[in-house]
């Protein structure tokens, strides 16, 4: 009796599908890592749906890998060992909104823009966004974050508690719905991040904001990166609770004007995002001009309409598309974070091994993090070109992790950041490995994620 | 052989104590747990002797509790199974300091006072307030907040990195210096919070924070509690990133009154500190002045002043003093935190419980996070009274657990929490025990902590 036969003991057939279709879009995300088709793919609607299901896969020793959206980029969604692909689309509701505590629970298929769709009118938002519009479950898995770090934090920032069921089918939370806690160790920072290797996550309790009443886009140019992590750096220093700060660097510019038929400066800028009452952003606003100008920008221009606004933060997030949709161009996209101060270093390290290696691709920074982007582009089915920028993605992730920094700030392990592991954290993968040794001995979930 | 003699190995003589009077400073904290005498004081002065002396006590199945400044609130450094208090007092060094990444990496030993006179002058300082001049090393292991959490969050959400000794001798660094990461298991959060039951802390990376060049006081008073909670709601909701709001109740006001000779409106009070540049901390303190008015807030009053706003900070960090100091009282308190929605309800029930069993005490909270603390004071020695006060505290952490809240926002389990973790944890508490299972198979840090 095949995997699907056994399903079908525990799951209605329209939660199956072995369909040539089902099986090629649960086979990969957005990055470039190779696909993988599932042996079949479930789309559990409860808890206990996901329960019986892990208790078969337990049982047939089959892997499961959760799906949420399949705009992660890193391969976190590709079944490496086939099994069951185990897509939360169904389960996507809000399961308990409360606008009094600024809190929400939701289901993990649920996704970003949903959400916000649904409490925006209570005056609040959860406002992490990692660009595409993942679910939060997934978000969860990998612990997103994006544009809005620099004021909201990552997702595990952001969550309260999460509903998990472990391998052997242990239904667990991790938290409360009390924004503090120093009550035993904390699962719920462990969960999140953890890929979908140590527990199916089915339920979400999120710290919610307040819409800011008023929003001010800026941007502003200098003529060296190392300047714009200084100006980055005053914002920081100066405690000015800023919504978004991102560098661009002139080669980015330049593509995206192209474009997007856009007229930036092409020089290195910084984009601003300021929120709050009108007064309160007008004061933060003629702050930070004061600083930029003392050390010497060039171009500030601010967007104070809802139209400017979203044209200057739409040509932010065009940058992404400038570089990857472009006929019979694939990529890779880099996820460094470094101490602040290293940043202008590993940039010029980044830059120059693109020049060097004759790769075309942009560079763009959530500074006030520390965290930028490399998107690395190939020519689609040219393997010597993709392991060029394979080559480049490993240098620059090595580079980080020898300054003091991170492989990957927002993205993820998945496939391709396995092998900086253990340089990065030493013997400390021993105490990951023991974990997940401890909470999936039959290591069923998503087998072949983060350790090598 | 002794323990002491097989220490004298490998540390010096003035490394270790036996004196009276070290086994006393050693056997107790701020709180009225039980004090018990340590075998042996060890005063570890660098990572390596305190790999040596794990290895001892594994070999020796001798306990370890490590001890920072004394200050806890739930008896985390009584040595319950005696054998090694490690005071890590000597440790108190600032290893490397980034003014420019605004992180630093410190010992534990060092006191939040020390830190800050080191960094202040670089307009940096390390914000996190419990109160008590406690080490960064114990607030870590506590994941310690105070007033400020508002603003910063609590200890996991400043640390970057800690270099952790494991029951085995092996040292592991849970995180780098980056601000982001998705790489690999959360360890960091793990560690943090743990209260020496997972592994002694030996360094920890700090995110920093610029000094606000300006700062507002201000307080207003209310006529009930819920009305104190709306306040603090309308902030939170209006997105204003304050840095202190706390919750005083007319019984407290009236104690402090009494205690410090102040004058404050003896009714429910919110106190507010507000911090950034003037011109934002202006804007500010106009918006929250409105809010306050809309909803009915008598008696508002803002210190512009450096001295003015000292003395209305003071009057509150005074109110547990006033609690404290009196001739022949001891005291428990109680530290909750539950969803801001169930703020007032608790509040009310915690106060109803107070008059029913004629405990005199006040309610002081941090109540932009849902946490509060009550003191509830007993005559010295006087056990009846003594028991009743206990039943008060349990009766308290075990209605904000039915209230979806947390037993414990900031002083940790250690022993007084112990007995409310399976009701608040359930199953999870399995997978806690299960990871001090893997990394400390002998149970020989801090035993008899958080699990009962």
């Amino acid at each position: 009796m095949g995997i699907k036969d056994i399903l079908e003991k525990v799951l209605r057939k329209d939660q199956i599908s072995t369909s040539e279709s089902e099986l090629y879009r649960h086979s990969r995300d957005e990055s470039s890592h190779d696909p993988v088709l599932p042996d079949v793919v479930c789309f559990p609607e409860s808890t206990e749906d996901i329960q019986q299901i892990l208790h078969i896969a337990n049982e047939q020793a089959v892997a499961v890998t959760a799906y949420g959206f399949g705009s992660g980029l890193e391969g976190q969604v590709i079944p490496m060992e086939k099994g069951i692909s185990l897509n939360l689309e169904r389960m996507n509701q809000v399961i308990e909104f409360s606008p009094e505590d600024m809190t929400v629970t939701v289901e993990p298929g649920i996704t970003r823009t949903m959400l916000n769709e649904k409490i925006n009118k209570y005056g609040l938002q959860f406002p992490i966004d990692p660009g595409a519009d993942a679910t939060i479950g997934g978000m969860a898995a990998t612990n997103a974050s994006g544009t809005t770090a620099v004021r909201y934090g990552s997702m595990r920032d952001c969550i309260l508690d999460l509903e998990v069921v472990l391998a052997d089918g242990r239904v667990i939370h991790t938290g409360t719905k009390a924004k503090k806690t120093s009550s035993g160790y904390s699962l719920t920072g462990l969960f999140t991040g953890s890929e979908g290797t140590l527990g199916i996550i089915t339920k979400i309790t999120l710290k919610l904001f307040g819409i800011p009443e008023y929003l001010i886009a800026a941007r502003c140019t200098f003529p060296t990166v190392e300047e714009c992590a200084e100006g980055a750096y005053a914002v920081l220093a100066n405690d000015i609770s800023i919504t978004r700060m991102e560098l661009v660097d002139d080669t980015s510019i330049k593509t995206v004007n192209a474009y997007g038929d856009y007229t930036f400066p092409e020089q290195h800028s910084l984009f601003f995002e300021f929120a709050g009452t009108k007064d309160t952003v007008d004061a933060q606003v003629a702050v930070v001009k004061e600083l930029m100008e003392d050390i010497g920008c060039d171009n500030w221009a601010v967007a104070t309409t809802t139209k400017e606004r979203h044209e200057l933060w739409r040509a932010r997030h065009e940058m992404a598309y400038a570089f990857q949709h472009q006929q019979g161009i694939s990529y890779f996209i880099t996820d460094v974070c470094v101490p602040i101060s290293k940043l202008s270093v590993i940039i010029h390290y980044t830059r120059e091994l693109m020049d060097g290696y004759h790769i075309h691709g942009g560079i763009l920074g959530h500074v006030g993090d520390g965290n930028f982007h490399t998107f690395l582009t190939f020519e689609k089915e040219n393997e010597e070109e993709k392991s060029k920028v394979l080559e480049v993605t490993e240098k620059i992730a090595r580079k980080a992790i020898e300054l003091g920094g991170t492989c990957t700030g927002e993205h993820g392990v998945g496939i391709g950041k396995k092998a900086f592991q253990r340089q990065e954290h030493g013997d400390a993968v021993d105490v990951m490995k023991s974990m997940k040794q401890v909470l999936d001995p039959s290591n069923i979930l998503n087998p072949g994620k983060i350790f090598m």
